[in-house]
């Protein structure tokens, strides 16, 4: 065994990145992005702030990567395809309002979207690398409804994702509504007679 | 005319109140929400601070009445009512997206929303006092369609003004895709199909 450190030095590395990464995600939501320094990242993961500037350029990209790790998986795996569409909609919105309403979830993601608003090129990073791929597997889920027949053949699936996803996001992020089941069922329920096929 | 005051100080009054209201949507689109200060504000309009405090408490009270003496106006005149539904919202919509589109106006109004969704209290003034009114015209219209048999009887209005609206909103701050009068008329199609009675 001591001529293989690589398996060590790779689970230290993976504890490190994780360690920094819980380390982000958590003070961002305690002092928002503005106030969120590498300093800061790295005291809290205890390790030196020169592990974290040999793996990442900014406090962005940490953060960015965070959420990444967290997203990645689940984006992957995809929706559920049951073959009742509304059914697995409602599935996969309701537990998703349910994690947005856990509020240890809420603020570091908060504080990302909000800094994304005001800063354009954060923006566009956290839309491809973090909304992007979300929405896409709702398009995908909408497409292979589509091909079943149970959806329209002319409908912009785009659109009809952000039909159901847009309402969603805008009461949580600007607090406009609450994320109830009671919402998420109907909001899909009128989406979804949107997007039928007419008779 | 000696003896009548009051005309012209209210005159006055009102330039003032219109150069703090200028000041303050210019100076917020240029530095952003955090950096705005009444001190700011006053300079630019060319009128004293304690001008700006006699009549506002806080930065964001002053900001807030800039944008409400623009939406107020639009609000009370409502949306217009041809008779038909599908044309009135495509043509709101589509000038709120070439509005949406002009950079001089979305500064401001981006600043003010991205702070928004890191402060609660700023987000919920922010929300009551100029997004619910703007959603409120749209749900007034779609009940005078549902009233006029033009959408189904169950239907939540509610709702159905926020697919509409929200889609539109997060393109828009979270610069997710581009707002045209393609993507305006598409939605509107689709949200409609979903909101029309059943046969």
């Amino acid at each position: 065994m001591a001529n293989k450190p690589a398996p060590d030095a790779s689970r230290r590395s993976e504890r490190s990145r994780r360690a920094i990464f819980d380390a982000a995600l958590a003070l961002v939501g305690e002092v928002g992005y503005d106030k969120l320094t590498i300093e800061g990242i790295a005291a809290r993961a205890g390790v030196g702030k020169q592990t974290i500037y040999r793996w990442w350029p900014s406090k962005a990209a940490v953060l960015l990567d965070a959420f990444g790790s967290v997203v990645e998986e689940y984006d992957q795996v995809g929706l559920p395809d049951t073959g009742d569409l509304a059914a697995d909609l409602k599935t996969v919105l309701r537990a998703t309002a349910d994690e947005f309403n856990d509020a240890a979830w809420q603020a570091p993601y908060r504080a990302l979207a909000a800094a994304g608003a005001n800063d354009e090129e954060l923006s566009r990073t956290f839309v491809g690398r973090l909304m992007e791929p979300g929405t896409r597997v709702y398009v995908d889920r909408l497409r292979a409804a589509q091909e079943a027949g149970e959806l329209d053949p002319d409908i912009d699936l785009r659109i009809g994702a952000e039909m159901l996803l847009s309402p969603f996001s805008q009461r949580w992020l600007m607090r406009t509504g609450e994320l109830t089941h009671a919402f998420v069922d109907t909001l899909v329920d009128q989406v979804l007679r949107g997007l039928r096929p007419r008779d």
